[in-house]
This record gives structure tokens, sequence and C-alpha cells, in this order.
């Protein structure tokens, strides 16, 4: 699904798949969907089985690309979207604060560039260092008394929604590219150093800085006039601390 | 899904499907929709596959009922639906004449009562006497180069399409308060001031910033914490400016 005015490729990322026939199941809907880039972290073997389920979507099977880490495979994409059906209670809660579905799927035409969808494992599902990496975290809403979606399901599910609206809701286009992300990261990080934020607060308050960015999936207008800001910001405050 | 104010109970009917593993996944997406009661038409034996498929899910398979045939299923039940993924271009187009999935969704709570949601064969779908019993023909929008879904992922997409309207689109989590909206505009508004940004742009990246807060929904929570960090900025600021 590439849309060539906007230059947005959708990317499926299957962290450590341990059943090949999810992974068959997952090439089908990526075909129905017209989703055709498959990334592999760590996957178990693609099997007969693999190319059976995925009937006649063998192609994104010969064509997907295997990583071996989740740090490789997402290195080079701009904007990531951790995906969980399970709602987490704990003190975790706030880095997996999720966007639900059909939020994300209505304004997932603002973004440019490369996203990568991710979904966990089997089992587990994604780690929080691999969370923490996402731009933000999808919520796919499910029963609460079984939340737990087998992984083609979820796969399909989340391309659906933007197979929808992509085809059928027309749209308008934001972008913020990868470089531009990270260093409007960097310079809230830099702002949190330089009036003294509590170092024990430091870490939740960026991830829900990129969470806030984010979901907003601003402009690249917008980018440079919030680093216009900050940057006036932190040199008031540096001219501040030399003239102490 | 029983909902005690319409009596609208929810049926899938499987028609003569081959793979008892599509039947498990099946029941495994039912219960992960709150959708009780499965119908089999017909089907394959309902085997160590289908169960192992079935995860947690394995009591709606041990209380699924089975039909020999099309007629007998359906017989007991007020309302039809017949699904597919692919719309007929022959002569059968009108028999077939869909109806979104979409619209459907929002529309299917209007219905009380037995609701069927039928799905065919995998190879071959529903034969035109099966789609001519049912009331409505859904279309789920899929790819034109590759329509055709596996059986349980088509389930899939229905049933949560139906759930999320159910379920979840009444009652959103995520809000700031009119107040505290206000307030975390007014700081910023203040931040530019003191950062002596040039006036004649202040109105702009004021409703730029709106805007960003705006399509991001954030929580109470990030409310306050993003609060906390624009209160120690303007301080530091201040403090800079009582000291010239």
């Amino acid at each position: 699904m590439v849309d060539k005015k906007s230059h947005q490729i959708f990317y499926v990322i299957l962290v450590e798949p341990k059943n090949s026939g999810n992974i068959g199941a997952v090439a089908r809907a990526m075909m129905n969907f017209d989703i055709k880039k498959l990334y592999l972290v760590n996957p178990c073997e693609l099997d007969n089985v693999c190319y059976t389920r995925a009937m006649h979507a063998t192609n994104i099977l010969d064509t997907a690309k295997t990583f071996s880490c989740f740090e490789d495979a997402v290195k080079n994409l701009d904007y990531l979207v951790a995906t969980s059906s399970i709602e987490s209670k704990t003190d975790k809660r706030h880095l997996r604060n999720p966007v639900l579905l059909e939020d994300f799927a209505k304004k997932v035409f603002d973004v440019k560039g490369k996203i990568g969808l991710v979904f966990g494992r089997e089992d587990y599902g994604l780690y929080n260092e691999e969370i923490a990496t996402c731009d933000i975290m999808l919520k796919i809403p499910t029963s609460e008394s079984y939340p737990s979606l087998n992984l083609s399901h979820a796969v399909t599910i989340v391309l659906y929604s933007i197979y929808l609206r992509r085809t059928y809701i027309p749209k308008r286009r934001r972008h913020m590219a990868l470089l531009e992300k990270k260093k409007l990261n960097e310079f809230f990080g830099q702002l949190l150093d330089d009036i003294k934020y509590p170092p024990h607060k430091k870490e939740h308050t960026k991830i829900m800085f990129k969470r806030i960015m984010g979901r907003a999936m601003q402009s690249k207008w917008e980018y440079h006039t919030l680093m216009g800001v900050l940057s006036r910001t932190l040199e008031k405050i540096k001219r501040r601390q030399g003239k102490k």
C-alpha cells in the first residue's frame, strides 16, 4: 500500500513469531489489504504450513526481510506503531497508554514516510523496551474476559481499519520525518535537564511527550515551529545560567 | 453478546467449513468479541487442530450446534446476514447487491431478536439460494487484486466491527477538561511572551499548539505533567529576569 502522493508506506513487523501458520496467514491478510512489506524479527522457519496458509500471497513471504533484532528492523522507519489488545493495569500503564485503533485509523494518513505496524510475540506480546521505542501504542478493543487475539487476527483488524479509511474516506496529510522527530524529543529532554526536572520522573515524562506528539502526528511546519519555541526557551535559560 | 435492553443475540453460522483449524480460530475470535453461539452446517470433524486453535474458547466448540442443512440452521433466527468479500460481476450481482460492513455495523443495533451472521465455504462462499434466504448481504471491503479473505479473518473483521460499535464508541476514556485545557494554553502563551517570541507569529503559534494538543487528546495526568514542565520553565526564565 504505497500512496504516490504522500509517499506513505506501511510495513508489517512481526516480532519473534513462533507459529509459522500465523506468518502465512498474516501474509494473506496483507495482500487482502494491499500491503506488501513484511519484516520478521527472529522468526520461526517459514515452512510448508506457512506457505499453505499464505495462499496467493507467497510473494510477500519470498520478499520478507528477516532481522536478528528489533532495533535493526525499525531503525530506518519514520513512525512506529505498537499494537496490543491488552491494557496494562500496572505501573507500566503510562508507557502503554494506548490510542484506540479507530482514532488512529482516522489520523494515520496525516503521517508520511515509512510507517511500521509492530506486532509482538504470540505468547508475550511486546517487551516494554520495544513499546518504548514506538511512537504510539494502539489498542484493539476486545472482550475483557478474553482479550488475547490470535496474531493474524490482530494484524487483519489493524490492516482492515487502515484500508477502510484509506479507500473509503478522503484525507489530509501531515508529516514528520524520523530525524526531526528525534531532534524534537532531544530538545525536550534537554529542557528537562535545564529546568532541573526531578531525575526519577524524567524518563516517564520524556515518553509521555513522545506519546503526545505521536498521537498528534504533527506536520513539518508544526514541528519547525515547536522546535523554534523550544530552542528559544533553551537559549533563554542558558543565558541566565551564563550570567550567574 | 446479549444486550438485555434490545434482546439482541448474535449467532455465527459457518456453512460447510472444511478446515477444522478455521473453526477453532473462529471460536477464539467469537470469545474475543463476546459472542457465544456457534452454528455449524455440515462441518468437518472438530479435531485436535480445531481445539488447539480455539485456545481458551473451547467451550464455544463444545456448545456449538450442528445441522445437516442450511435451512434447519437458520429457521429459528429473526434476521440473516450473508457475508462476502467478493462482489459478483455476473448476473447474480443484483442478488448479491451488498451493504458495506461499516454501514451495517452502524445500524445493526436497531435490529432486535436473533441475528445470524452467515459465512460460506472456504472455497466457494455461499450458494445463491443461501444468499437469497438472507435479509442482507454484507460486503467486507478488500483489495480488488486479492479479495478472498481467510474464513476466520472474515469472521474476525465482522465481529470486531460490531463489537466496536456496541461497546467502545460511546465511551472514550481520554479527555481533558475545558478549564485545564485553557490553563495549558495560557501557560504556553506566557512562555511565548517570556521568550520574546516574534509578536507577528504569536497568534498562529498559539493556535498550532492548541491544535496539536487537541489532536493528541491527552489525559488529565498528561496535562498535569506538561503543566509541571511548563511552570518550571516559566519560573526558571522569570528568576533570570528578576536577577537582571
